[in-house]
């Protein structure tokens, strides 16, 4: 490890694409409903565009042109505005509560869990996400990420990419930003955590979005650590 | 186990005292600095006196008389205030940092660590305690306690026994308060979670406090669980 990361004693992580699937999973679980409930839909696009709503929808609270509100309120608002483009006019309150839960019981991508327990041994490692508290709980225990605790930004009331969101693990953690290590496969995430002075690690998730991935395929910077995957950056950090 | 429990989802912990032996670990870890400093002192009278002032500081704090202060923040005046009489004057600002943050360095009770674990597997486990958030998450690492997330009341700015710490946990997950069980050897902390609608679990350590322990050797009240340790909560709760 190079002599400049010596110092870092917390390792957060971008989860939405980063460490989980997003897209897979929720394509995976709602076939998987739909074909139950006789429901047929296209879920891939609706994943797409579910997560296209996304930013947007933050946005308008970090504008503060809206209060404080829980990412699991912002889903359930963009799919609602979705349901007739998807031909999904019919589901029901309960319906509706479970389709919007999916964001709870992601999976990970096949290399996240041996990396992060890997990595566990030395850091103190958790979620630095835009996910709600109770959705990065369920989505922990549904998918085994070994997290020693969370940093939703629901704590900060501020959502990633604002300074207050990366600040505050540091903060909380009595740390400087510079002992703490965002680690993520989205280069617009990392740059802001670079900006306020923490640390950054980048793998590439080339398949988040499927055939409509535009970016995100390198390091758009010399970013601390450049690995292939979370166990390649718990092989970087602990191994060399 | 009983039907009325059947709807918990999260169990949040009681630590000092609880889960971890504060009296034993400080001694063990003081003893052993101190022998290799060559500074000899009372230690367990040390570890007694500066639990004596944990609840008047916080009470300052949870009465207004002073704004939100961190526990590091408050033990640090406390152990200052007992250098004299322990004949520690002589301690430098290096020394004193160490000597503070032995409450990071508590070793879990014999059967914590085996008995959370088996709970982790069908509950969101969690501390639910005044340590601030670093101090739990260090302590964690250093005890090997499987925490899912932590709930510091420092994320709520309210000491225990105030309402919002407990509230404050079913808010974050997003569920009744009668979801969530706290989980302790005090009885004080229960009453006060069951006060407001949380379920309850209590286990005695008699040798808390050594030989000054005045109280706590059964529950006062029928508890929802009663056990012996936390290793037969998990059994309760998972087996029966």
């Amino acid at each position: 490890m190079r002599a400049e990361l010596h110092d870092v004693k917390v390792l957060v992580f971008d989860v939405f694409g980063s460490v989980v699937d997003w897209r897979g999973s929720i394509i995976r679980d709602l076939s998987a409903w739909g074909a139950q409930r006789g429901i047929e839909a296209d879920w891939e696009g609706l994943a797409l565009a579910w997560r296209d709503c996304y930013q947007p929808k933050m946005q308008a609270v970090r504008s503060g042109q809206r209060p404080w509100t829980l990412l699991d309120d912002l889903h359930r608002e963009s799919l609602v505005s979705l349901l007739p483009a998807f031909g999904l006019n019919d589901l029901n309150a309960t319906d509706l509560d479970h389709v919007n839960r999916v964001w709870h019981r992601l999976d990970a991508w096949p290399d996240a869990i041996a990396g992060l327990t890997r990595l566990k041994s030395r850091y103190v490692i958790g979620p630095l996400s835009n996910g709600n508290i109770a959705l990065l709980a369920n989505m922990a225990k549904h998918a085994g990420l070994p997290w020693d605790l969370s940093f939703s930004t629901e704590w900060f009331k501020a959502y990633k990419p604002m300074p207050e969101s990366y600040l505050g693990v540091a903060k909380a953690m009595n740390v400087e930003p510079s002992a703490v290590m965002l680690c993520a496969a989205h280069n617009d995430d990392l740059r802001s955590a670079r900006e306020v002075g923490l640390k950054t690690a980048f793998w590439p998730r080339p398949t988040e979005y499927g055939a409509h991935q535009s970016k995100d395929f390198e390091a758009a910077q010399p970013w601390d650590v450049v690995a292939t995957d979370i166990r390649d950056l718990a092989r970087q950090l602990l191994d060399d």
